[in-house]
C-alpha cells in the first residue's frame, strides 16, 4: 500500500542536491508528486527543499536510514521526514475574543486544517460551552497578576505535554508568554496579530489605525519569539477601510482577515510547508 | 450654458446643513449630480459635505455670494466653491527614479488626472529630455550639501509661484523639504512613499521589508507635513510578495503600486474629493 | 428619544429633489447622518436617493404623511421609509451544502446581519440539528420529482407567510423556484451562485472553470428572477486559483468566497442599501 | 563562464523523472537554481517540469545531446532547452487603442519583459510616431474589407518572418486572424481580451458588463486559437466597479487591468514559464 510522505531539507547550496535526494527517493521506489525549492544565493547561500512523494509503506524506513547515513551527512543537511497520515496535534490558547477560535474549530470540523485540534485552554472560562459541545477538552487556566503567570505557564506546559501537542496556536490569546515558556514548550507557537506588522505592533492596533487614518487594515500570523510581535511572519493580508469606518467597524472587518490569515497559516504549518530562515519564513 | 461646479463644506454637525445648502442650490437653479457627506459624530462632531452640481454659468456668482453672506456664516462653515472647468495646475518634483513621473505624464496625456501638469523640477538633470519632449518646462534645481538647500528651496518656490501651481507632487523626490518651505509654498504637497505606512517610514523600505520577511508590500500617497512620512494619508495599496522576491523584484513590484496609488491620489485631489481632517483625510 | 430612520426615494431626475427631501426632514427636526444619491442621467434619467437620519420618535408619522401628501407626489416618486430598529426577518432555504448557512447563522449570532434569522427550511433533513441547537425552527420540506414541487412550494409559501419573512435567502438551495412561487412569495429572494456570473451560469461551475482553465474563480449574490441565474447582481468577488487546483480545492476556495459574498449581500439588503434598477442594482 | 539555462519537459508521469533529469544536470556540472513541477495525476497523468540552472557554457551541448539520446527517449518526453541569454523577439500588432502597446513599450524600455520588442505592425497608421520615436520599425498593414484580409495576413507573415519574431502579441488588435494565418505563423500568438473570460467573449464587453450590472470587470490574456476568445488562458485579473461607473469609466478602469495582465503574460511567456496543456496552461 502506498503512503504519502514529505521530506524537508535545509543545507548549504551546492550543485547536486536535487540529484542526490531524487536518486535516493527513486532507488526506494518513491514517486515525487510535488517539489519546491529555494536558494538564498546559488553561491554561498542556503538551500531549502520540500519534496512530497508517494512510496510503499515498507520502504519508508530505508529512506530515513539512507538520509541519516548517506545523503544528509554528504550535504551537511538538516532534514526531516514526515508521514502525511500522522496529522499534527493542535492546541489552541484563547482569551475572550472567540472569532479566530470558532474559525479554527469550524475548519477543523470540515477537515480543512490538515491537523487535529486536541485541546483548548483559556485564561477565562467563557468559551467552555462552545468547546465542550464539540467533544474537545477545555482547560481554564486563569492568570491574575504578575505573580500568577509562572504558575499558569507551568500549568499550560503540563497540559500541552499531556495532550502531546505538535503546535500551539494563540487565537487572540491576550497574555504575553514568557521567554521561559517559549524555551520550554518545545513546539512551534503561532500567533495572530490584528495588524499588518510591523505597523501597529503591540496593543490597540485598530485604535491606532483609526488615529493614523490608514486606508487598509490587516492581520499577521507569525511564529512567536521572545521579542513581542517580531517573530517570523507566515502570512498577512489586508482589507480596505475608509474614513467612514470607526474602530468598531474596523474591528469587525479586521476579524474576518484575522480568521482567514490564521487559518491559512495553521494549515500551511500542518502541511510542513513553512520553513524558518532566521527571522523570516519560506512558504512552499 | 450649463457649468459643473463643486461645493465643499466643513462645519460643526447640526440638523439642517443639507437642507440649507440644497435649498440655496435649488434656488439658484442648480441640479445636484453627486453628493457625499460624513460626520465624525452626529452629536458634537464635524460635518463634511461635497456637492457636485450643474448650473447656468451666470448664476455661479450668486451661489458664492449667498454662501458667503448667509449659509456659510449661519453654519459656522469653512467652504469652497470650485469650477470643474478650472483644472488644477500640477507641478511635479522628481529625482532620478522616473517611474511615477512617467505614470503621471502618461495619465496627463490621456487626460485622466483632471488637472494639467505645468512644470517639472528635479535636483538632477537626467529627465530633462523625457519632459521637454512633451513640451513641458523642466527645471534643474541642484541641491548639494546642507548649505545649498535653502537656496534650492527658494528657487523652487519662485518656480512654483511663476507656474501658478495649485498642487505640488513629489514623484519620488529624494530631498526632504524644510518646514520653512512647506509654510511658504501655500499649496498642498502630495508625496508617494514606497511602503505601506506607518510600516517602514523613512529610507530603504524595500530593504527593510525583505529583512522583516513581510508577505505584502505597499505604497502610500499622503500630504506632506513637517514630520517626515507622517502626514494625512490619501491612498494606499499593496501587492503580494513571497520569499522568492529579493529587494530588486520587490522594488519592481512596488513601482507598479507606487504609480497606481500616486495617480489615484493626484486625480482625487484634483477632483476636490480629498478633505483634510486633522492628520487624516476624508475621501469622497 | 431619538430613532434612526432610512428614507429611500426613486424618481425622475430633476432639480430640487435633495432640497425638497432635506427641507422636509429638517422641518421635522431630523438630522441627516448619511446620504447617498445616484442619477442614471441628469437629463431625463432616474434618480435614486437613500437618506439615513435620526429623529424624535413622535415626529416619524409626520415625515411619512408629508412624503405621502406633498413631496412624493410632487417628485413623482416611489419611496419607502424604514425604521432601523425594525430589523428584517430572514428565512433561509438550504439543501445539503451547509457552509453558507453556517456563515449566516454565525454572523447572525454576532449581530452582523442587521436582521433576524427566523426560520430555516430545507429539502433534506440533515441540518436540523445544527439549526435547532440555536433555538431556530427548522422545516423539512422534501421535493421528490417534478410532481412534488408544486406541493413543496405551497408548503414553503405557508411557512414563509407564517414566519412573516421579509426576505428569503437561498443558501445553496439546489431547487429551482418556479415563476409562480416567485410571483406569490411577495418578498425579495436572494441567491448565491458559485461562479462569477455571467460566466458559468447553471450547474457545475467549478467543473467548468477547471475545464476552461480560468485563473480566478468567484461567487455572485443576486436577486432571484424567473430567468435562472440572470437576476440583478448585488455583490461579487473572486479568488485566485492556479493550475495546481483541482475541482475539490477550487470548491473549497470558492466556499469561502460564497460565504463572504452572501453575507455582505444579506447585510446590505437588510440595511436597505440595495435598490433595484431594471436588471441591475444600486448599492449605496 | 557560467550561463543560465531553462529546461522544460512534458512526459507521461512515472517514478524517476526528477531523478533522471537532475542526475543528468549534475553530471554536466549544472546547479539547479529553480525547479517547478506538476502532474495532472500521479497515476496515468501527464508530468510537467521546468528547471532553471546555471552551467559552464561549454557543457551546454552535452546536456542537449544527452537529453536527445538518453533521458528524453527513456521518459517518452517532449522537451526544450532554452538559453536565458537568448531573449525572445516580440512582434506587436495593434489597432488604434494604444494603452497596451504603450505599456509593453514602457516595460521593454525598463527591461521588465525578459524579451526584445523588434517590430510593431498596425492596420492604422496613427501610432507610427510613438513607435518610431523609440527607434523601432513600424509597419502599416491596412485591412479594408473581407477581400483585403488574405493579402494583409500574407504581408504580416512576411514581416514577422523577416523580423524573426518568437512570439506575436495582439495589443488590442481589432482584426480577427484567420485559421490559415495561425497555422502558418509558426510561433505563439498572445491576445488580451477586455473581459474576464468566458464572460463577455466577443465584442463590446464593457457595454455588456454595464448592462448586466456586474460588480467586477476584468481582462484575460490567452493564446490565440482558431476559436475566437477560447484559447488557453495565461492570466486574468479584475477590478471593482460600482453602479456609478458608466461604460467610459469602466473602459478606463479596464485599461489598467488589460495593461497589467498582458504585461505579466508576455513576461511569463518570455521566461518560458507557460506550458500549454490542452486548452489550459500550467504557469510555473
Amino acid at each position: 500500500m502506498s503512503d504519502r510522505m514529505r521530506l524537508v531539507v535545509t543545507c548549504p547550496d551546492r550543485p547536486g542536491i536535487v540529484a542526490a535526494v531524487s536518486a535516493l527517493l527513486h532507488a526506494c521506489g518513491a514517486n515525487i508528486v510535488r517539489s519546491a525549492q529555494y536558494s538564498t544565493d546559488p553561491a554561498d547561500g542556503t538551500f531549502f527543499l520540500r519534496v512530497e512523494f508517494t512510496v510503499e509503506e515498507d520502504r519508508i524506513p530505508e529512506i530515513g536510514e539512507r538520509m541519516a547515513s548517506e545523503v544528509g551527512p554528504s550535504l551537511d543537511a538538516e532534514w526531516r521526514l514526515w508521514d502525511a497520515r500522522r496529522r499534527k496535534r493542535i492546541a489552541v490558547l484563547v482569551s475572550r475574543y472567540d472569532h479566530t477560535l470558532r474559525e479554527l474549530l469550524y475548519r477543523w470540523q470540515r477537515d480543512e486544517l490538515d491537523g487535529e485540534i486536541v485541546m483548548v485552554a483559556s485564561n477565562h472560562d467563557d468559551l467552555r460551552g462552545a468547546v465542550e459541545l464539540l467533544g474537545l477538552p477545555f482547560h481554564h487556566v486563569p492568570v491574575s497578576g504578575a505573580e500568577a503567570k509562572p504558575a499558569a505557564e507551568s500549568a499550560l506546559l503540563s497540559l500541552l505535554a499531556a495532550a502531546e501537542a505538535d503546535v500551539v496556536v494563540l487565537a487572540r490569546y491576550m497574555q504575553i508568554l514568557s521567554g521561559d515558556f517559549l524555551a520550554r514548550v518545545g513546539v512551534p507557537v503561532i500567533n495572530i496579530h490584528h495588524s499588518f506588522l510591523p505597523a501597529f505592533a503591540g496593543a490597540g492596533p485598530y485604535e491606532r489605525a483609526k488615529d493614523r487614518g490608514v486606508k487598509l487594515i490587516g492581520a499577521t500570523a507569525h511564529y512567536v519569539t521572545e521579542e513581542l510581535d517580531a517573530g517570523p511572519i507566515i502570512e498577512q493580508d489586508v482589507t480596505r477601510v475608509t474614513h467612514e469606518d470607526d474602530v468598531a467597524s474596523m474591528t469587525a472587518a479586521g476579524a474576518d482577515i484575522e480568521c482567514a490569515v490564521l487559518a491559512r497559516a495553521v494549515r500551511w504549518h500542518c502541511e510542513d510547508r513553512v520553513l524558518r530562515h532566521g527571522n523570516t519564513t519560506i512558504v512552499f
